[in-house]
């Protein structure tokens, strides 16, 4: 059977989201046009207006709604760490944590050669240079451990190897409240290579 | 840390969708902006087409672009036998399985006073209408197989009861392909008691 066309268009750019498949989408659609209609107007408001107002920061490349975000703006912050990290939400987990005070990148990309992503999506200059007019003193690359965010993390060491910066990385081990268990054989030998002395 | 308001509205609209969580629906907003910003003009105009051009069938409840649906117009269809289903995606499943030529009826909710949702919802007047001026002989109740399915049907069943109608519900047994091992209690006790005799 033959779907109306508007219908049709409407699955078919809500299946182009992500972890959004076939039959999601059509679940989605029904559910606004049949029990939400004034949804389909809230949504497609927030979307305009979010496109046109909002844009990558020029400086480290969050999201904000002028040219230069909120926390690059901030001149409380301590200049001396800077910290890498691939997505938006995971600056915000960062933020939201607390405690760490310094600027960020966000790469919006993980090396990834089986994706088709190269080390030149990376915008290397762009970190090389904030890390110079701030006066870094460490980088924090705070990278999901995948085999993706590994490999980034061992490239960007290796770039900025001559700029004179303490590199680290997040610490790999047990997460809070996990039971040896249930822990997968990786983080067990991760958090015994790492272990950390008491006394 | 404050997010901007127009990604703040975004990701709240997108979480008012089924099924889309708070994490989700940040997931969403910043995949749209850092990734996809075309996507997002494209979702924006699909929803504003289907919200302008498709509205309910005033004959069965189906959605279409036009006052009466596709199915309802086309006058080759069996006009003996009537199908209620629950929501639109069960039509089309139907549809898609192929087989049934006869006339349908889209309640959009199930009879379920735990959600606030009374019999007045269910439009037995449309039904009870549609059945009498198409002289209909079979009306199968194609709800789901849940509390909320049976009572559904076994009120429409009793409400029909003085029409002089065939009045069934879908087969409750085994699914195909299902092993017994990991088919349900319940399933396997209906499929017992319905059981169908083979010679």
């Amino acid at each position: 059977m033959k779907l109306p066309s508007s219908l049709l268009n409407l699955i078919n750019s809500f299946s182009k989201l992500p972890s959004i498949g076939e039959k999601s989408a059509q679940r989605l659609a029904y559910y606004i046009l049949t029990k939400r209609p004034e949804l389909a107007v809230e949504l497609s408001d927030a979307l305009n207006k979010a496109i046109s107002s909002i844009s990558l920061c020029q400086n480290c490349g969050y999201l904000s709604e002028d040219e230069i975000c909120e926390i690059c703006q901030d001149t409380s912050r301590d200049p001396s760490i800077f910290c890498v990290v691939e997505k938006p939400v995971d600056l915000i987990s960062i933020e939201r944590v607390g405690g760490y005070k310094g600027y960020y990148h966000v790469l919006h990309y993980l090396w990834s050669p089986l994706k088709g992503i190269g080390t030149d999506k990376l915008n290397l200059d762009q970190i090389k240079k904030r890390i110079s007019e701030l006066k870094v003193k460490e980088v924090i690359l705070a990278l999901s451990s995948t085999v993706e965010g590994d490999a980034t993390a061992l490239y960007i060491a290796s770039a900025l190897k001559d700029a004179d910066v303490k590199i680290s990385r997040l610490a790999q081990g047990m997460p809070k409240g996990g039971e040896l268990e249930y822990v997968d054989d990786l983080t067990i030998s991760k958090a015994i290579s790492n272990r950390l002395t008491i006394n």
